[in-house]
């Protein structure tokens, strides 16, 4: 889907919402709705179309916008949205929406006096947010590479023996994001997390110079970054023979993730996704050490709507792309956490991540 | 420095500004007063003391926020800042301060809510920020640390013969993240820039898979992370002999930017500093060519407080670590950058990245 159809279906938005026009300044927005990389970027989407719009940066990307956002007319100001604010009322607006869950307060009072007096802004948050939230087959292509890249990079670590006892930790974590650079990814899609023995029971540890070793659960969360879009997997392995409780902790989060994947399909609540696979974590005694939500939305950011937990709210759609990663873990001894990134379709979903999901063994 | 004593130093400012405690809800001014390195976290800092303060991160952070945070007492709640602004009452606070830089105006609404009738929000903007300006002791080992590292990563590369023609921007940029991974760093930086021959003209470009040319200037501006601080520099080298007008721009610059250094003394208004070395630039014609502020701070954050640019306000005070990146740009032919971080002191600056500035001609 093209940045300019994208921008199409944010203006039915605004007439909904009763605005002229739309101030985006959350970059992220800025990127989804016109392609721009840079760091430093506003738009004023009106309603009236794109000749009516204005694309705003700084004078270092002035190239480079106008390579990425050669079908918008630039502005080129330090000034940014408040710059954006005070042409609002030469384009006719009057009724100028903006992002109140990215603009802060102090800037929110600066936008109001570039506005000035003819031009009133108004609350909108999360416009771009909900058009985000389904991923279009762009999106879906960049996604599906990223998790491509992730898979093959894990598979060549094994087979290369990178897995081992007496790695460190931080070895491992280097070696996976090299592996996913190597194969095209503009990097890793989070700092990734390898957690040995006992840190694997840190839902986030950062991995250390601490060895691994025979008998360790090794807990591998990790991403790779492609055109924007992040994937993110996790797998657990044991370094050896598993001992009985690893290999029934194991079984147990796979069990509860089964679940969770199978009750993505479009239409199911959130809550109710979340509720069906913590109800199997709950019922072998283990619902308090499961300390997370099940999944969460991927794309441009790692973490986006919509929340797969107890506290999220709505139902999935086709085309939201979330993860599904229960974990358990048992403070100073081990902890498991499996985790696919998915595609709600009609039907059964697609998983994106491919890795083998059964407990492997290595060594 | 403590963690505990940049609680002390805060606390004179909450009563400057009347208020009993401050929410904390920037994630790097938390670990700035706190030491915590994940990712979600926020603070209510009493102004009596550690004792009436509170931290507050997610079950996920449970175990690592005991380690990190040992010295504060801790709530594991996922509502966050609205569960600190909850506890306010219970805290005898009336009167709270926020970061109204950093809340949005939808989570200033919830935390009016949250807070209830009888505490009071006052917008409180930049005491942490105030505080980070300038450097400890603890600081400036880390930062000494990041541009050591980059340092040596760049002579490195130098030495192995990784700058050369025929190879790519992407595979440059690669090689010398390796070489500060190698050497300590958790990461880049920031995505690291090599820009060769046209693409030098481009303040911001990102690598490319296209080849380095004999003949070609090549800007390489990057940095190093360590303990959370970022390193900055920028050298612009030729590839093979320098053709006189590169051999001229790159003088140009590097008159521009000794200027800028030798103007960084404590008490030097923040935009004098950047209009001396403007003036050296636009001396010789090329004002309209040098598109971005002289420098930055660098810190926890790569661009930090102070501006050193024509938008800039205040002085420089001992204790300050800052960028001195001047550049001219000449579309379609070539561009040249040199920055060095470094430190305000009485008297002369401390460079803190120490590779040459000479115009290197390689191969």
């Amino acid at each position: 889907m093209s940045h300019a159809s994208r921008r199409a279906a944010l203006r039915g938005l605004l007439r909904t919402a009763d605005v002229e026009a739309l101030l985006v300044t959350d970059l992220v927005n800025v990127r989804y709705l016109t392609g721009f990389t840079g760091s430093q970027a506003s738009l004023l989407l009106h309603v009236d179309g794109d000749a009516a719009s204005r694309f705003c940066t700084d004078g270092r990307y002035d190239t480079q916008s106008a390579e990425e956002v050669g079908d918008l007319e630039r502005m080129i100001d330090r000034g940014g949205a408040l710059a954006l604010a005070t042409s609002a009322d030469d384009l006719g607006v009057t009724r100028l929406g903006f992002e109140s869950d990215v603009v802060t307060v102090d800037q929110h009072e600066a936008l109001v006096d570039a506005a000035g007096d003819t031009v009133l802004l108004h609350r909108t948050p999360g416009l771009v947010g909900r058009l985000r939230l389904v991923k279009d087959e762009t999106e879906i292509a960049a996604l599906r590479a990223a998790c491509a890249v992730a898979d093959s990079a894990l598979a060549d670590l094994i087979a290369a023996g990178g897995l081992r006892s007496g790695r460190s930790e931080r070895d491992v974590s280097y070696d996976l994001e090299t592996r996913m650079r190597a194969r095209g990814a503009e990097g890793p899609s989070f700092p990734t997390i390898v957690a040995a023995g006992p840190h694997s029971a840190v839902p986030h540890h950062r991995p250390t110079d601490s060895s691994m070793r025979r008998g360790d659960l090794v807990k591998i969360d990790f991403g790779a970054l492609v055109d924007g879009y992040h994937s993110d997997m996790t797998r657990t392995v044991v370094l050896g023979r598993a001992a009985g409780w690893q290999r029934d902790l194991h079984a147990l989060v796979a069990a509860a993730q089964e679940v969770g994947r199978a009750r993505l399909t479009p239409g199911a609540q959130v809550v109710d996704v979340d509720a069906a696979a913590r109800e199997v974590v709950a019922g072998a005694g283990y619902g308090d050490e499961f300390v997370h939500g099940l999944g969460h939305g991927v794309g441009l950011q790692i973490h986006e709507p919509p929340l797969l937990g107890p506290t999220g709210t709505g139902a999935l759609q086709v085309g939201m792309v979330v993860t599904v990663e229960p974990g358990v873990y048992l403070p100073g001894r081990g902890g498991v956490r499996i985790e696919d990134t998915l595609i709600v379709r009609n039907g059964v979903p697609e998983v994106l991540t491919r890795s083998p999901r059964e407990l492997l063994e290595i060594g």
